[in-house]
């Protein structure tokens, strides 16, 4: 009764590509490309990636609550499981500062993830409030949820093409797609 | 790429068993020696279970943080996984009313992470301050995650065998073992 979370071939691809980007806005450009080729596959509409301090990927995930059966595969923790699998530690900031990219802000179980995966820095594209309003539940996150990082010493950039990132969550829900 | 989270075989073992709990308290009872079993096994002081609404063992859980090197990896994430694994779907409550028996109430993750599972009811040995009291970070929960839980119609009892839940804490505490 091993538990094993099989991968799409395109997702494994994506993890074994050497790739370091330019900045936040191209890291969150294939984050989100990664969100749209995993509504194609009948996924959710979120991505995520984690990066070293030099921009390069460590692991990407996306949501695959639904295609594996698990509520906790938002693409964050997936992410988070895989870096943390790479590099072979629980605690990423004992191998560097490493950043989480993700295609919305996180859900209250990915919020509480993120300051024990050892991440030091979020970067969101869509807003919680982008995804309540195509009818995901964020859950209930505490007040202030950016300080809390924050007082943790973990940095958070929001709105990174956000517009782009809105556009992929509206496109998903013009297809008629499962909100959960 | 591919997840593969392995258990130990006595958590394997356990996981196979076909047991009916008597009440909370008999199936906390088990709960936490299995947070002892992975006390001795050099894992962390935690343990979960998802029940039926008979309370037949449907998975169990122990926390596995720095053993798999996974931060995810706390008693009840791995306990709902295992539990949607067997059920094969991501949402329980479309297979009954499963309820989530943890040696320690859920941290923030934990907590952010159980409306998503479909669990309907949860059972808390330890409070979340037992834990803070030995050194254990139980993250920044919405204030009176109690009531958020009862909002969306998941129940919750506190205390169950609290004292022998405590007892494990202090007992871990003393072997001078990893808090994280």
């Amino acid at each position: 009764m091993s538990l094993v979370i099989s991968l799409p071939a395109w997702l494994e691809l994506a993890n074994r590509r050497t790739i370091t980007f330019a900045d936040d806005s191209d890291a969150m450009q294939f984050v989100l490309s990664l969100a749209q080729r995993n509504i194609d596959d009948g996924g959710g509409p979120f991505a995520a990636a984690v990066l070293s301090a030099s921009g390069t990927l460590i692991a990407a995930g996306v949501n695959r609550v639904v295609s594996a059966g698990s509520s906790v595969l938002h693409a964050e923790m997936l992410a988070l499981m895989l870096a943390q699998q790479r590099i072979g530690n629980h605690d990423l900031s004992t191998a560097g500062c490493f950043t989480l990219v993700t295609s919305c802000a996180p859900c209250a179980m990915c919020l509480g993830a993120i300051p024990w995966s050892g991440i030091q820095r979020v970067v969101c594209g869509a807003r919680g409030e982008d995804a309540e309003r195509i009818g995901f539940d964020e859950g209930d996150k505490p007040d202030r949820w950016r300080q809390c990082l924050e007082a943790r010493r973990i940095q958070v950039e929001e709105d990174v093409c956000r517009e782009q990132a809105v556009a992929i969550l509206q496109a998903y829900q013009g297809l008629g797609n499962p909100l959960y």
